[in-house]
């Protein structure tokens, strides 16, 4: 029998659980400094992207394009960036991150830039309904 | 009449071309540190992923994958980094980075770390034809 798939713990602790689509389960990372999801595929043992199967890639590249819309025209982010990296999770999972010519890291990347500024309650709460709201009857 | 395509300046002063796939012209970065290479859709005016059309986007993703597995199987690199940023270059282009627990960044990410330490003339010869062996033939 395959190996369920279970959320890595650091992405666990990182982050807050948004939603799962058909393919992935959506996290928000924990920092407010940027709006920065992570599409994790719920397939167990992935570690890169060409490990999807065709259905999954296709699947994938819905999620990461609504999510992508989603960063661009819901909070008019002025850039998408869109990484796997995984070198210390090994857990394949995207990071999602909206960009503002204004933000703290502008134009670095994001990575070991600062220590997260935390979300309060209300602001994560608020981003994830928004979240969910966009992506709902979408086809999936 | 649509633009033309034309490789971003900074690209060109960067990179060397490697070769032109169906979709994307393949770039390889001048940093012995990893191997580097860079996909750019030809198709001008794109800045994010999510504006390839759903024909280029599947045809993206088997060129992604292609590279991802010369990276993979060819140079049997531990972790495989795949980014499109584009903070500082908006011509989308998407990093595929081979990384090894032993090389001089790891596990941070390659940006922004160190000034590039240029290949030798027959280094970056050797590679360039070991991509271009390895994809050739490839349906594309």
């Amino acid at each position: 029998m395959d190996k369920p798939f279970t959320l890595h713990q650091r992405l666990q602790e990182d982050c807050f659980t948004v939603k799962d689509l058909p393919l992935c389960r959506v996290l928000l990372m924990n920092e407010t400094r940027y709006p920065w999801f992570i599409l994790v595929p719920r397939v167990a043992g992935l570690t890169e992207l060409m490990q999807l199967s065709d259905a999954d890639a296709r699947q994938y590249w819905f999620e990461s394009a609504l999510t992508q819309r989603f960063l661009s025209t819901e909070l008019n982010a002025d850039k998408l960036n869109v990484a796997a990296l995984g070198n210390v999770v090994p857990q394949l999972h995207v990071h999602h991150i909206g960009r503002f010519s204004h933000d703290e890291a502008w134009p670095a990347p994001v990575w070991g830039k600062f220590p997260a500024k935390p979300y309060s309650q209300d602001a994560s709460s608020a981003l994830i309904s928004q979240f969910i709201e966009y992506t709902q009857g979408e086809p999936g």
